[in-house]
């Protein structure tokens, strides 16, 4: 575990690797029109932390295996996430995305300077049909494993396993956020946020230490037999929700121009997060009332300043960062049973990064 | 070309085989919540002509190939085909499919009966999820190929140019169409149109083309080498643009409850077809001015019967119909350097529904 390593530089030697993989990809220089085809490359090549090719490649790393080798589909899961949040900034109506115009947003800047006055519908269209193509970039980058030496079996298992094993649960678990959303807050359980959670968060994170193992062994269907490559993908599973949990903290106790988008947009759109519900159920009298009272709509920074006021006063903030906590060491307690060495220092500095992150 | 076949009846059993085996699969059956599951089983199991997929399934019969080992990737085709629809139909504002609710107005219906009072951006949002997990789905279900005796290599080839050969131009061709509805009528070239059309409408069939003989050859390559899979490659290209002319044509003059979708919604739309553009050139003076009246908006019964009047008086209908067949003439004769046989009568049969449908 005190295996010597520079993860700061580590982990922006893998972002610089995938995001320079992700930006020669000649994938979408067919798309039309021109407005289109920038808002499909906008998104992957904005850069960010990486943090789950890093995981893919780290996990592909402790099983032996080279990044180099999962180069494409460390690429291809990172073109995959983007998707689904030009989707999610279009449903969820968010504006910024790492501290940018959104997709849908961008569109509607691009057609207004082409002299079309679209509708904010029309730009979304557009945002959604974006999406849709980088959809399928995601998959053919996943499909160009077999350049790098991975066996066309297993690509074509690991293919697969991302429509059956993340598509699903991923979208899924937004459907269910949307739809929690619009249910009475008093009806809406914590299992069922904690599952929307898993679903939308874990997901991905988890096929990202399946791949990596995956990719080492040259079988997609180690995942599901190997006990090891099992546990790493508990651990992943396990990270993606103390990951989670930070994010709902962090929507609140953010800063906006780090985090990179709005600060409590999570009440404006009356989202229940665990986090939330811990303050409601805490909170009594006029202090619930007054957090009820500031959900569901946009907030003046007085509003909130109050709305972390309450939250504090009702100890949600510290338990949310505390469960964080605790799920981060378990996942990293998963990986216990592999010898010390680079990548498992790497993959534990990983889980310590998601719980203390400040974007 | 004297082969004894029933066309009809071929076409039928087609699509009840692959009708049964989209139903059977039990891909979406994880989605959450109830709503959205059904919204993803929804347009893929609705039956109609399932056009694509008897193209993919002949077409790999006239490479000797066997219909069951095309299954799969017939399967697949139309399910593709469904996602696009219905992201066309939130992006198209249209509230009918085959005669029933479009999907975000069906899952708008959905939210209410559950007591949700949604807006009909939320019934939106939840169908771009639905055509995403149909998008997965899609691509899963060609992934099962394997199952049928098809090689890994041949199945993740056909993945591959899925993703780069028909996302790409499909979506593109989707995006220009709205983006061509955008701009003045009088500043849209016919050529344009004619590209717009060859990628949302050519593109896929294409692919079936290509799909059914690499299927039967057992290589996805074969589509850029072999000259017969290059030539009904070019006879389905041929046979989309008439069907996508038909289609114009059908917007404006055909029956409402046999063609399942709101009659001269194109014109709603502003969307430059063929036939319009070439209806405005033809016209000059009041005519010319009260067609352009007719733009934009919805029509009521009387107007609709105007717009008819003033189409047939340009003549444009007749030409288009015409320009149709001449495609379909084409494409037919591109089958000739096949022997006769069930396959090729069937295909060409196939063609000439393509432009003789009345939905």
């Amino acid at each position: 575990m005190s295996f010597e390593i520079d993860f700061d530089r580590e982990l922006a030697l893998n972002a610089e690797r995938i995001g320079a993989f992700i930006a020669a990809d000649t994938y979408p220089d067919t798309v039309e029109p021109d407005l289109l085809r920038r808002a499909v490359r906008d998104y992957p090549t904005r850069g960010g932390k990486r943090l789950r090719s890093a995981l893919l490649s780290w996990t592909c790393g402790l099983f032996g295996g080279s990044e180099e080798t999962a180069k494409p589909a460390a690429a291809a899961v990172e073109i995959y996430h983007n998707w689904t949040l030009v989707h999610d900034d279009i449903i969820d109506d968010d504006d910024l995305r790492r501290g940018h115009p959104a997709a849908h947003v961008a569109l509607g800047n691009a057609l207004s300077a082409s002299g079309i006055d679209a509708s904010r519908k029309t730009a979304a269209d557009f945002a959604v049909l974006a999406g849709d193509i980088q959809h399928g970039w995601a998959v053919a980058t996943l499909a160009r494993c077999i350049e790098r030496g991975v066996s066309t079996k297993t690509t074509l298992g690991l293919l697969k396993r991302l429509q059956e094993r993340v598509t699903i649960p991923l979208v899924s678990g937004e459907a269910l956020d949307v739809h929690l959303s619009l249910r009475p807050l008093e009806n809406v359980a914590v299992e069922e946020v904690e599952r929307m959670m898993s679903l939308k968060t874990g997901a991905l994170l988890e096929f990202c230490a399946n791949a990596g193992a995956a990719i080492a062994l040259d079988s997609a269907e180690a995942a599901d037999s190997d006990p090891r490559a099992m546990e790493t993908a508990a651990f992943a599973r396990e990270a993606g929700i103390a990951f989670q949990l930070l994010d709902d903290w962090l929507g609140v106790f953010g800063d906006e121009s780090t985090f990179g988008k709005p600060i409590c947009s999570d009440l404006a759109e009356s989202k229940p997060t665990v986090m939330l519900l811990d303050a409601v159920s805490a909170l009594d009298g006029d202090d619930r009332t007054n957090l009820l009272s500031l959900l569901g709509r946009e907030l003046d920074s007085a509003e909130t300043a109050r709305a972390r006021t309450l939250f504090e006063k009702s100890g949600a903030p510290e338990r949310t960062r505390r469960e964080a906590e605790k799920l981060a060491e378990s996942a990293k307690k998963r990986l216990d049973t592999f010898p010390d060495g680079k990548h498992k220092s790497l993959l534990i500095a990983w889980t310590n990064l998601l719980v203390n992150r400040k974007s």
